[in-house]
């Protein structure tokens, strides 16, 4: 890599396109988001770009597109494994396609509105909203900016606003559907007090099909915050509500294993001979030995690729009605089960 | 949050500052990365910005400015918790300074120079490097161009390229020390087989200061990676080895939970009552009640105030000495040692 002492000599896209003996459109298309070009082709501009030191001023090109490269991630919960695990999958999706994400991490009391403003001042692309569901009014905001935005497992907002969802209704059938067939005859559930779309879907499918299998109303905590706390603290207060149980759902695995630690620290009958546990999204630490949970596999990078899709064929067709793609999900059996 | 319908009649800052009654230069410093206003002028300047619909081009004032107030961010292991919340915090830090965070993940295979490329394009501020060490060249290419590297946790680079460094020497140093006064006379070390600075130097001070205070040779396992599984298998490799030992240092907490999972599993003597163990981070996990981890911590909200300290003095003073800022750490006593 040759830094541009010369600064009076200013590389051009046509000085790489000579080098690397291809023309100067595919240069063009190298450096530019989700255009196709040949792996070849792309291999040998690169190299060409690189031994010239050439650098694209992107932001002078953002200026002249009305479009830069550049696309907003909004995140909250970053202490969730399982949001972090998103949030790199979805990074690394957008640099492949030569887009930038801009990370803006959010807590709960934060203004979703106005931390998407923030990223209208970049002229960002597009804005993914993994965190809370933000209100109407800035989406639509995004959308006449001509800015698509695409929310991960959110309620349905707007006319030309995509979602990309895990099969939230899935994860709860699945989950009981899995204690029932084990044995369990009184489940209870953890979910948590937060105005989570996908929690809530979870939780009702859960309950739902509970009813539906003969089984008596489930013993539910909901705790104050979802994660690892939320969950020990929700397993206290069922074990203390002697109403017995054998069988639990954790709407999230980060909230099961606070609760898979309660159980077993406190004397509780013993997981899985006694109690049966599933969590739900397959974050990496459902998989260490010291837990090995039973949960709902949501696959994050799966999940990345069809929020950048979403994003691609917005921008072909910004006005096209609102498109709802919900990705599958499926039961991983680990020890906490029998 | 009104939307612009009306995109002829454009909102400048002289609105903005009639509407809160200030300066337009307080209106100007509200939206200045870095640069100071009171907090009720701030909170006036949002209030009127909000309620025009007033967005800021932040990229045409790049532009004007030569200087954009996006920072990149080049992170690696992302799987690593410690990582995310330093990514986490120092993304926060940079928003409350006006600046945007552009998250670049990077894994081993990934070539530095090139992500760091990537986001010279986008005229960055400055750039931020928590993954492996950069190689001298990108970093003397960002000098030359104005633009700030700060290194976390890395090796010296440079004669102006600033770093903000945990004291990883008294991480090693404070290890060796609890366990010696523990009662632990046959110590081992579990570090990772790659190239990493800070695992370099706390495993290093860990054993220089086991052999001062008369402790023999440190048996010590290198895990190929330094993660759970990494964690894990080294202490297996430990136990097959056959070498008796009572005290056991994991460079890392990440490697430690694995460790401590395997010891609880395989049936090796009970922690604490016969081996004592301690990590090096302090992870949100290692503060779980399933682990109860015994550690050093390193407070990753002092890090980041201190990386974009360095940042901010940086663009003041582009041409001083490379300064180096060593942050403290201390023994956090939780259940894994006696």
């Amino acid at each position: 890599m040759n830094a541009q002492d010369d600064t009076s000599k200013q590389i051009t896209s046509v000085d790489v396109a000579k080098l690397a003996g291809v023309s100067r459109s595919a240069v063009s298309r190298t450096f530019t988001p989700g255009a196709s070009v040949a792996q070849e082709t792309r291999e040998k501009v690169l190299k060409a770009a690189d031994a010239l030191g050439y650098r694209v001023n992107q932001l002078a090109r953002s200026l002249t597109n009305k479009r830069s490269d550049l696309v907003g991630i909004v995140a909250a919960n970053m202490d969730n494994p399982f949001r972090t695990e998103q949030i790199e999958q979805i990074s690394r999706k957008l640099m492949e396609q030569n887009f930038r994400p801009i990370l803006m991490p959010a807590e709960s009391a934060d203004d979703p509105s106005r931390i998407i403003g923030m990223l209208l001042e970049y002229s960002v692309s597009g804005v993914i909203v993994t965190s809370d569901t933000p209100p109407e009014a800035i989406c639509q905001e995004c959308v006449s900016l001509g800015v698509p935005v695409v929310l991960v497992n959110k309620r349905k907002i707007g006319a030309t606003v995509d979602r990309v969802l895990m099969d939230n209704l899935k994860c709860g059938q699945l989950a009981a559907q899995a204690l029932y067939e084990k044995g369990c005859r009184n489940v209870a559930i953890i979910s948590a007090n937060v105005p989570s779309y996908s929690l809530q879907v979870r939780g009702d499918a859960f309950k739902r099909s509970c009813l539906e299998m003969g089984l008596q109303p489930v013993t539910g905590f909901a705790a104050d915050f979802q994660d690892y706390n939320g969950g020990a603290h929700a397993a206290a207060q069922l074990l203390a509500s002697g109403r017995p149980f054998d069988g639990l759902f954790c709407v999230t695995d980060f909230m099961a294993l606070g609760a898979l630690d309660h159980l077993r620290l406190s004397g509780a009958p013993p997981v899985p001979e006694r109690m049966q546990v599933i969590g739900c999204d397959d974050i990496r630490q459902a998989a260490w030995q010291g837990y090995n949970l039973t949960t709902i596999r949501q696959d994050t990078a799966h999940l990345a690729e069809a929020v950048i899709e979403a994003l691609l064929n917005r921008f072909s067709k910004p006005n096209a009605p609102a498109t709802t793609k919900t990705l599958d999900v499926s039961l991983i059996e680990r020890g906490t089960t029998r």
